[in-house]
Formats: C-alpha cells, structure tokens, sequence
C-alpha cells in the first residue's frame, strides 16, 4: 500500500480522526462506478465539539478558514474509512461543495473556502486540485461553522 | 416488472402524484450514462400548494420534517415518470441535496432531513441508502419550507 | 470543428470573455470520465466588476435574472476553455446549481435562475436542456448576487 491519508495528515501535522457515522437514516458514502459521493461534514472537532456560529458575526473570516480546515478533515476521514486508506486510491478530488454559515453581508467565502482547498492540495497534490463551489449559508447541522461535501473519483482497481 | 414505487409508497400510506413538469427551460431529469439526475422538488403537495414557510420561525422541526417527506415524495414521482416505475429500476439511490428554509439560529437540520431520508429507505431498502448534504438556506422557490434533488444509479438494462 | 460556443453567443448577442483563473487552491473545471464539472463561477462582468447585492433587496428578481445570465456565461466560458470550444463538444448539459443572493422573503428564484436556464437551451438546444436546483442563499463570494456550478456532459471523441 502507498502512503497513507493518516500518514500524510500526520507529517503535515493534522491528526485523522476515526470516521465519524451519520446521525440517521443515511451512509456517510456512497460508491457508482469510480465515482464516491461523501456526505456532507460539519466543521466537528475530534472530540466531538463543533467549530459552531456564523461567518461574518461570532466567527471571522479566518477562524472560518480553521473551520473549514477541521471540515475538510472529516472528508478526508470518510475517504480513507471507505478505502484502504492510502493516497493512492484516490485518482481525483472531482468536486468540494463548501457550506459557510455566513451573515448576508459576508463577502470572503473564498478565504473561507481556501482552508479546505489548500488541504486537499497539501494531501494529495494535483489530484487534490479540484472544482469547488463555496456559497453563504443561513444555517448548518447544530450550528456548525462549515459544512463539506465531495465528489472524488477512486483509482482503478480500487 | 417488479413492484412499483407507487404501490410502495401506497402500502406506505403514502400516494405518488403524478410528475410535476418543470416551470421553465429545464427538465424534470436529466440522464447521464447509469446516472439520473433530478431536479430540486420543492414542498409542494398533489393539490398544488406548497408547504412553506422558514423552519425556525413559522415552521417547527417537526414541520420540517414533513415537509421533507412531501418533497422527497416529489424527487420519488420524477424518478417513476423518467423511469417504468418500478423499485427495481434503482439500484443506488447515490446522493440527496436538502436544502431547508431556515432561520440564522436553526440547528436541527438533520432531523428536518430525516423526513426524505427515511422515506427513501423505507421505499427502496438497502438501495435507499445515501449520501446527502442537508443545509439552512435564506429562501426558496415559491416559498418552499424544503427542496430536495437527487442523483440515482439506474439498475442495468433500463 | 462545428460552430463555436463564441460564435453561437455572439449572434445571441453576448461576447463569451476568457476563463478567468480561479481566486485560489482549486481549479475551473475538473473532468472524470466523459463529464466535467465546472467550479462555481459569479456573475462578474467582463471588466471584473460583479453583478452584486441581494436579490429581493438591493436587486430586483429582473436583475437577478440578469445576474444569472452573467454568470451562465461565465460557465459556458469555462466549458469553452476545458475542450476545443466547440458547441459539439457538449453533448449533454446534466445539471445546473443556481445559487441566488436572496433575502428570506423572496420567492421569485425561478424567475432568476431562468436567466441561465434560458441561455444554455439558446446555445446548445437541446443538449442545453438540464436538471437544476435553484436556492437562495445567505450571501456569495465578493458579494455576487448569483453563482453557477454546472455539469456538463462530453461528446465522445472530446
């Protein structure tokens, strides 16, 4: 097995959480062809605390960045539970939707956003460059800061 | 053909309405390869009127709810009218977009989501599990308390 | 080559601007497989200056429908970008993801996002007729009053 997304998290400094299981009546991924659909993560910290309130009142533009960081740890945490875990069976990252619970008047998703692309970069490199949409949200799951889902495309043999 | 998820849906209490047409230069489904792509169905009952309002303010959680399975109801019909109907036609449903009127301080979204997501499960089973994002949103069309659409796996041979 | 994406919106009257480089860590479109998925672009104008504000505030539902024309057109460069240019290079377009700056009152969405809706089926006919969710959100990137995300669906050969 190639290095693993544990392992490359670990050298960059992060620590890859367990997968967490989804709250309901759904799956935290879904595999059609090579493609893998990843449920929505919210910006929960390991120990189960959320990174919770809204971009643009009680949480700045930068702490959103952290959140979204924490958010897009938790896709990488359903990516790895779904495979064997290693950078290697990931040939893409296709798509990042990122959800930022933002005030009307917030105008900097992109900075926001940024904290998860820029990991998804960092992990997997070019096949971590991926599309993205990032949009201001009313509201998330209890109150969380971000939310992130994914599209990744999965190499073959895996 | 195997049972239908109109007959489905009716040992569930429940009646499927016929597919509504889209009200405007777009379609109701689009398919791609083994992948059917639904356009967002909103709350809006058989008879026409919509479930509406902000979930948080004129709508309760439990509301909510309801107005999730409405809407799911309607991504259910799509998939019959684009399909022959039947169960066996789905292989995966693979993802469920669910997007909730909601107030800035809303934060039980899941259990408002819960409403399709259930309702997808108890109609197809296993194959009904999915992913899913579920988010707060400022407003949707016509006033809708929910919108849900959809990505499904077709079975092989429809 | 068959007629371009260029020359079909400029006898509609539009001029299709370059691909603008995404703002950060993520790129404009990613492809997998015979489909592409296009990052969320804004209705930013040719000259850089955005289409902004909130509709059903600062901006009018007609505004907004203009927002959403801006930024189609921005998608449309993007799919230009990605492949030779060609209207023939798309074969399908699977889905459209309408996000409207919206206050929570409004009500008009479809009406804003037939902007878009509107101008893919101008160019691309029947190839251009696609699924789509459309929602109001909090607030968008740089304060845009409409974003679009888009997959597109490649000719064989493309």
């Amino acid at each position: 097995m190639s290095e693993t997304i544990a392992t490359k998290l670990s050298s960059l400094g992060y620590k890859l959480p367990a997968a967490s299981a989804p709250a309901a009546n759904y799956v935290s991924t879904v595999r059609t062809g090579n493609l893998l659909s990843i449920s929505g993560q919210i910006s929960r910290n390991d120990d189960g605390t959320a990174f919770s309130g809204t971009v643009g009142a009680s949480v700045t533009a930068e702490e959103g960045r952290k959140a979204a960081e924490i958010a897009a740890i938790n896709v990488l945490s359903q990516i790895a539970g779904a495979t064997d875990g290693s950078l290697a069976a990931v040939s893409r990252i296709v798509r990042l939707g990122v959800f930022i619970a933002a005030t009307p008047d917030f105008n900097r998703h992109s900075e926001v956003a940024n904290g998860a692309s820029d990991l998804f970069v960092a992990v997997f490199g070019d096949a971590g460059r991926h599309s993205r949409a990032a949009i201001g949200v009313s509201s998330l799951p209890v109150g969380a800061a971000v939310e992130i889902d994914a599209l990744v495309e999965l190499a073959e043999g895996v």
